[in-house]
């Protein structure tokens, strides 16, 4: 891998922003809220932002960048393809379970649902991440998908995937402004308590997490290394070119039962091929 | 250009987008709200969401996608980089107004400054835009920059260009939700009067545009032709492999003070050895 170093800067920053981010919001609902509980209750809101900050953003950032992972680059496609679907999946989950958690509070507390910009771009964020899972699946794991339809939809799937967790990210930034303006009334948000100054960091902490989770998904150069030459293949052939990219697709597809010293060997025997014709 | 119809179809949609939410937001502060003046007071506030819509998120989008419309690949390359750069110089000014303009109230009405997570972002969004514009003044349109330099502060460049054209729209977001909760109060923005409706949509057209600015911006094929030459160099090169781009970031160079239609053919005749050479 090419900026070895600079890679493990990157990704040694991502985890460390994204773990404070998830012991500030769990030290925000424990220590300045409520707590956490399920009795339909304020304690039962807090797992609202608690479930969206580890399982929808961290989780995600991490399913989002686990092929970028040189460690892995040993094990199969298929197993790599396995774990970024498991893990997006238990995303899902955690996003599924925190709105339940926030419709119980509403409904309990008799406050209208799905009045506010926030509701509508966070169930909105839900079901078409929910969409792009079913679609994700259907493309890349089941065997009889042709190469070409995975080909012409990759482009889309990252476009998606990328778009979705930016957009994630805002929505908690909007749910993290409504919470402190409707939960701080003595002393008020615009007064600026200990408790508003440390959600605005933990929302700081969601922005820097997302952007070096969006750097690192971006560098060609940390790509996997079979996707490299997949992505050399697209690139030369005029980006969108799926007839140029079916046969390296092929060859991963084939490559995914194998273990990944097999591919590894390929990678390298395809290298030499790009580089003779060069 | 590949799939010229489907380039034609995003842009006319962001295009149309952009336009709804202008007249979006100008009915909202002049129907809704108490219209445009510069007097300190609410009236004045409102040119916050008016110059930010108008300027921070449109023209910034516009100038993102300038390189990617057909009809300006006749002109130069430096031709269509002042119009980057002015495009964005332009939003950057539409910005600090908006500051300025919300300092103004706030200090009018006695509202603390900065101490919302929408305020910390918000600033630092437009500092660091004008660190942008600044950057990428002195790396692309001062002539001694050298080529190798261009070449490794691009991927940075580009990156940070969607990064915060993404977080610009991120804050208005949160802007439109502090907004709506503070100044309706009867009926409140938990009841859903037209009002609220209203400015939700305005946020949901937002985020289209956002959306197809982002989509427009990453497809490699839609790149400017001498451009896509970079790319596939610099991809073939291992991504950020700056000596293989040094040659064709000259050339762009040199063409810079020629006529379009001359880049053209020196573009067709690199294509040309291109093939040659596979």
């Amino acid at each position: 891998m090419e900026d070895f170093k600079q890679f493990l800067v990157a990704l040694s920053a991502a985890a460390a922003f994204g773990f404070v981010a998830i012991i500030f919001v769990l030290r925000w609902v424990l220590n300045y809220k409520e707590g956490l509980a399920w009795d339909g209750g304020a304690a039962e809101f807090n797992w609202h932002p608690v479930l969206v900050v580890t399982g929808f953003i961290f989780l995600q950032g991490i399913a989002i960048i686990v092929y970028r992972l040189p460690w892995t680059w040993q094990c199969s496609k298929l197993m790599m393809k396995l774990i970024h679907a498991g893990l997006n999946l238990l995303a899902f989950i955690f996003a599924v379970v925190s709105l339940v958690a926030v419709f119980d509070f509403h409904n309990g507390a008799n406050i209208p649902n799905m009045y506010s910009l926030h509701s509508w771009l966070g169930l909105m964020a839900v079901i078409l991440y929910g969409l792009q899972l079913v679609l994700g699946v259907g493309m890349y794991l089941i065997p009889i998908t042709p190469a070409s339809w995975r080909a012409a939809f990759m482009p889309l799937h990252v476009y998606s995937g990328l778009l979705l967790f930016g957009s994630v990210i805002s929505v908690a930034l909007m749910g993290i402004t409504e919470k402190l303006i409707f939960s701080l009334k003595n002393p008020m948000y615009k007064e600026s308590p200990p408790e508003a100054i440390f959600v605005n960091v933990l929302g700081l902490l969601l922005v820097i997490f997302g952007a070096l989770i969006l750097w690192i998904a971006t560098r060609t150069s940390w790509k996997r290394p079979s996707d490299q030459i997949l992505h050399t293949r697209h690139t030369n052939g005029g980006a969108e070119d799926n007839t140029s990219v079916e046969p390296a697709l092929s060859q991963l597809s084939a490559a995914d039962s194998e273990a990944c010293g097999e591919v590894r060997k390929r990678v390298n025997k395809l290298d030499d091929q790009e580089l003779i014709t060069k």
